[in-house]
């Protein structure tokens, strides 16, 4: 079938220059080529980066692209929650026009996989998981998106949730999420209980926000990393922001790390705000999957946000206090294989080359000298790849 | 002299659209006009900010426009402090073009006025002001630079120092800096009796950058207040980063903000990597003037930076987790009057419209609905105006 092939360019992991040759969605071989190609690119002078991976965003609740939204909550968690349900239907969310305004963002600054979390409460139905299947088919596979069915409000706060959870998960959702077993429901075990059987009886990925801080929170990720080994669901578990592992000390890092890699559980950070980050170097030290995510983009929870997840590896690697380019690198293994293994598109503990031949010709052609100055630097991306088909040239949507 | 009339465009702090008429390098109007003027931009559907105050960089360290320099030296400041004494002349540090470039690059995004620290160390004699002043005169007057002779090894750590800033000052550099008096010193009071009897026999302002955390970067702060009351300094000292500030409890906060507010003392915050941040809103409700500033930007001391001050200011109200329009412009106005007051360009406890007449006309216009949109979204500058004169478009130097 169709081919492609990216003349000259530098793949991240590869010391010199060459080429990449893409048949059929796949790399077939890394190396001088002297095929043919339907598509051909000069790819001299770059740098050639995995498609990036958005781990963690809600597309659903997004006012990207839209008129300027002032934040209109204070600084409470519960008078933003209010708020949130109570401008939901005033704003129109969710909006299909958004969503798409958002995804197109991303396939542009090369996000080639993204997993969003879409809320279901009883308030909302699947209205969400909806409109973003509507703006999916809009963008017309240029962006391979997961979805997880997300209890924002609570499933024990906030009753039927979960029999709207399962209805998602019945009609194809892939994902179930939790949020806070503790600080939101008040009952950690019966809320993991329902979360994990639910994700049992469905086959389901699992991604719980964990917001609860200190020793409860540090607690409830052990508990989250026992119930995923006892049901074998290694590498089908994600823990998002974790900001008790962000606020333990570095010894209690390194305990919890272990369990964590041991269990197949993966941390997904996005870096946000002041609030805690996880360790990323502690945790790849004991083998824990790493991913990264843009969390809220444009949205009643902050108005922060670009949909480029180059500019959030920054600040991945910014509050990780990374210099050197081989630190920096981590946060970027995290915004792309790390996401990979999050989502469950590749094994975890798997160790490989960045970019490699067999692998999904998902690629993002970067105007820089090394990934670090990628990161740092976050140039206008020249090309992004998925499954072998150019979507993006020069920022823009092709 | 030249005139120029911005028509249409909207005033921070105006809400409808009106003119903006420039003579002589001052704003003479604000209001409709019929003036006719020697340039004249069309401005209408824009925002019109004060010109950004970068009140803390490093110039003659860059390595900005150069080719990629993996950053060197281990996480250890030890380690980061010989490096950069090994690496300096390696590198060609200070490089004129350099400093050019990265001065380029903050015009380009709106920067009008910035206070550079410059090392000053008997290894390096004046090597550093020599470069600056160079770079300064390649970019015609198209930004304020004030300069701050900057003890970055000590000053009793490093013989002969406060010789060589007195040097500085006698030959026209106008602040005279210092660095954790207890951290890197040892000597605490004998450091600040220098710095302070430097600033008093010369005029000059006062910069000390204190990295020192907990009770003893809050006791040395209010040091720094102490000695400023009394040799009435008010409006001339700032302390940079001022880790423990962001440290210390809320109540400690508060009390402290209150006693730098009445020394007349400015907190120069950079929000850099994981470290603690000023607590913005606490040092404005005291009447704390509060700045901000780049920092290092692409040199031995770390990769990071683009001289762009909205992106600065995105992570100063970011770190600040400020998500409402009215907290997100504490932050924008921390990089705009805020730095103007830092660096003895205004009155100390002014209170101001952010443009007014009689004001230099240094602005800046943005494609942007509000401020905080400008600082969450950080587009291109489509004009930067530098005491009444274009000096950059669209992003380019003019």
């Amino acid at each position: 079938m169709s081919t492609l092939l990216l003349r000259g360019g530098r793949p991240w992991g590869h010391d010199a220059p060459t080429d990449v040759f893409v048949q059929d969605g796949v790399i077939r071989s890394i190396g001088p080529s002297d095929d043919a190609a339907d598509v051909e690119v000069d790819a001299a002078g770059r740098l050639i980066l995995p498609g990036l991976v958005d781990a963690h965003c809600h597309l659903d609740k997004t006012l990207f692209g839209g008129p300027w939204v002032p934040h209109p909550a204070s600084d409470a968690l519960a008078d933003r929650i209010a708020t949130e349900r109570r401008l939901r239907s005033e704003l129109g969310i969710p909006d299909v026009e958004r969503i798409t305004d958002l995804l197109t963002a991303m396939v542009a600054g090369g996000t080639t996989s993204t997993r969003s979390h879409v809320d279901v409460a009883p308030e909302l139905g699947l209205t969400g998981v909806e409109a973003v299947r509507e703006a999916i088919g809009r963008i017309g596979g240029r962006i391979d998106v997961q979805l997880v069915a997300f209890p924002q409000y609570g499933i024990l706060s906030a009753p039927r949730t979960a029999e709207l959870m399962e209805t998602a998960l019945a009609d194809g959702v892939e994902g179930v999420g939790g949020i806070d077993p503790a600080g939101m429901d008040g009952d950690p075990a019966r809320h993991l209980d329902i979360v994990f059987d639910l994700a049992e009886r469905h086959g389901a990925m699992v991604d719980i926000h964990l917001h609860d801080g200190g020793s409860l929170g540090v607690w409830e990720l052990e508990l989250i990393c026992e119930r995923t080994s006892a049901l074998g669901l290694h590498g089908r578990v994600a823990v998002s922001h974790a900001y008790a592992l962000g606020q333990a000390t570095p010894a209690e890092q390194d305990r919890v790390a272990e369990r964590i890699a041991e269990a197949g559980v993966t941390i997904t950070t996005a870096a946000v705000y002041d609030f805690p980050v996880a360790p990323v170097k502690r945790l790849r030290a004991a083998g824990a999957n790493v991913a990264c995510g843009h969390d809220g983009i444009r949205d009643l929870w902050g108005p922060y946000g670009s949909g480029d997840m180059l500019d959030r590896t920054m600040h991945l690697a910014y509050r990780n206090t990374f210099r050197r380019d081989d630190d920096i690198e981590l946060a970027l293994e995290a915004a792309t294989h790390g996401g990979a293994v999050a989502i469950g598109r590749r094994p975890y503990g798997e160790t490989r080359d960045p970019i490699a031949v067999g692998d999904p010709a998902d690629l993002v052609v970067v105007p820089a000298s090394t990934p670090a100055e990628a990161v740092v630097a976050r140039p206008t991306r020249d090309l992004v790849v998925k499954g072998g088909r150019v979507v993006a040239r020069d920022g823009v949507l092709s």
